[in-house]
This record gives structure tokens, sequence and C-alpha cells, in this order.
């Protein structure tokens, strides 16, 4: 029996980073679905497992970790024998190796984040539930993306993959925001040429394809 | 002579987070200014340090790093024997220590970093670089970061630091934003019994009290 609980729907992007990592390294999990219609991610017992009653809560046995890039580094260091070996740092796993992915896990979170979740409410999740697009934060965030995309193009120009040799934590956080953008706007990402090498690489991984089958697969 | 080279100024929030981790390791540094004014962020050489053209850059010998929260973890790795010991993980250093520090700088990162920067900006380099400040801006962030504290208020209910009995990266990624915030509304912080009494100790820290010294000092 699985020991690894998830708690979330996979249409999340945060929980389908968890997911991806999960598939990466071989670790089987149960996914336990949190009705946030009826209000469960702010009920006292949820906010014991996630205190901000966000979506993904993440428990390991008697472990309750969250923050999905806390999460998939969790997974890295309690299972190091189990799946892709070189998420956290490729294949020498030294400290700059480690530090190389840390820097492009902080820019991930820190610079492409912010505008790519900006940008997947507008153009996905706004007219999904109903709510009005707005012009001007599209413009505003497809403008703050195309620089963070350009930095990635000679970054991707140097290396294979953002933190090195490697397809690391840092390339497969971008995953779930990214795959949603590409069905939207193709050209943010495959107008340049390296980041779009990239992208067709790193959206092909089998891990990945598992978590997109989990998120097209019918509700219930 | 110092191996390790911060470029920025240690105005810079960010700059301000990796000196904060410099004196509490008790590494060596010199600090290199940049330019700003003229452009030199976004010279050739510098984005050779920071690809973002964004300060903190920092060298330490042939190793570059950027992101604040990489380059400080890169320097408790790099420096395990010097200064601090627990910065990352408490006196325990077992994967569950490392683990909470990780959710809980990543908690900084992604829910408390957006709205007390967005403030930050409002607040104070705005009127201090001629900007219009913007009081709708300013009141949503308020309400977000009053969210984020109150979790912060319940979390520090129960231990003594974000991350469990030892102060860690996870309260120092904190202090430079929350030095401006509490210059400008104090309130804030100093409501909530528990953040004020955590504010209160993790200010005081030698460390930061080195920063902001440096912060204070005369130009030139």
């Amino acid at each position: 029996m699985a020991s690894v609980t998830v708690y979330g729907t996979p249409l999340s992007p945060a929980v389908s980073r968890v997911l991806a990592c999960l598939f990466e390294k071989d670790v089987d999990f149960k996914l336990a679905p949190v009705d946030m219609a009826k209000g469960q991610h702010k009920s006292p017992d949820f906010l014991k497992l996630q205190p901000f009653g966000q979506v993904p809560a993440f428990q390991d046995e008697l472990t309750t970790v969250f923050e999905s890039r806390a999460i998939c580094k969790y997974i890295c260091n309690k299972y190091p024998e189990k799946g892709n070996q070189t998420l956290m740092g490729g294949r020498d796993g030294g400290l700059l190796a480690q530090t190389s992915v840390d820097q492009w896990l902080e820019a991930e979170g820190q610079s492409f984040n912010p505008p790519s979740s900006a940008l997947v409410f507008q153009l996905a999740f706004a007219p999904m539930f109903g709510f009005k697009q707005d012009p001007a934060a599209i413009e505003q965030n497809e403008a703050k993306l195309a620089n963070v995309l350009d930095v990635y193009d000679r970054r991707l120009g140097e290396s294979k993959f953002l933190a090195g040799d490697d397809f690391t934590l840092a390339d497969l956080a971008h995953l779930p925001n990214g795959h949603i953008l590409v069905s939207k706007n193709e050209d943010l990402f495959m107008s340049r040429k390296n980041v779009g090498r990239w992208w067709v690489e790193i959206s092909a991984r089998p891990a990945w394809k598992k978590v997109v089958e989990m998120q097209n697969a019918p509700l219930g």
C-alpha cells in the first residue's frame, strides 16, 4: 500500500508539479480529492496538513509537507534510490550541481511563476470558471514572461537543460504552467529556438504524460 | 583576502538577505557596487554573473550563483563548519528538519514575498524615487500580507521559529522586507502576538544589525 498521499486535483498546477515528481521517482502514491467548492481546504483538519489552506497537501506516513517545490525536494531526498536519480543535481550530485538546480528552481519560482500563473489564470481558468478576462493583465504578463523566456533561451543555447546536462527539478517545475500556456499561446515557447527544443523534450517525458492523462481522465 | 564577492547595494532587499546569511555564517566577503543608474546590471559582463540582470550577483572564486535564497543555501553548504550551524535545518540536521526549512523558505518566497515586495515598493521605494503611490495596490497587498501573517501567527504559537526550535534561513529570508515594512507600518507585525515576539527576536540578531549598519552608512 502506498505510504504517500497527495491531497488535491491534478488540474491544479502545483498538485501536478508534485505528481510529475512522484512519477519521475517511481514512488507509489494515492490521490485524495479535496472538495474546494465545499470549503474543505479551509477546514481545521486540512489546515493541519497545509496551514495556508491551499493544494497540494502531502503526507508520507507521519510526515506532512507543503509547498510543491519543497515537497519535490522531500521526495527526492526521502527516496534517493528510486526512479530518476538526477533530479536534484545531475549525475555528479556535488555542491555545484545542486546549487545550479537550486538557482534555476528559484528562478522558476520567482521569475517564471508569477507572470505564468497570472496568464494561466487569465487564459485558462478565468474562462473555465466564468471570470472576465483582463486584457491589460494578459498583455503585461505576456511581456514579463517574454523577458524571462529570452533569458532562458540564452541559457538553453549553452546547456541542454536549465541546470546543466540533466533533466532536474528546475525543468520539471515548469511543466504545469508551461503545458497550459503552450495549449493557449504556443508561440511564447515555440518561437524561441532553444526554449522550443527544451519544451518539446521535457513535455514528452513519460512521467509528465502520465500527469496529463490524469488531468484528462473523467472526474470521479 | 575574501574569496566571496557580493555585487549590489545593501539597500536592495535581496542583497541584504545574502549579507545577513554571510554575517550569520561568519564568512568574509567584499561588496562590489553595481551602478544601476548607468545600466551596469544589464552589461554583458554582469549578465555572465546574473543572467536576469538583477542584484545580487555572487561569486566565490570561480563559482557564480544567483537568486538570493539559492545563494544562502550555497553559503551554508559550502561553509558548514563556519558560524551558525543550524541555518539549514536546526541542530539535528536530518531530513525532517531540512524539509521544514525548505517548506517555510518556500512559503516566504511564494506567499510572503509577493505582497511584502509590492508594499516595500509602494511604501518605501516609490516615495524615494519619485514614483506616485497606488493606494489600491497598498490596500490589496496589505490584505494579502495580513492573511499570510495570520498563518504565521498560528505557526509561531506552536514553535519558536518558523521551521522549528532554531533560527534558520526560513526566518532570515523575512528580515529585508520585514525591516522596511515595520519601519512604515509597525502594526502589521506587532499587532500579532506571536509574529511580534518572533520579529523582535530575529531582528535583534547581531548579523542582521550589521546589515542595517551597512544600509545606514553614508554612500561612498
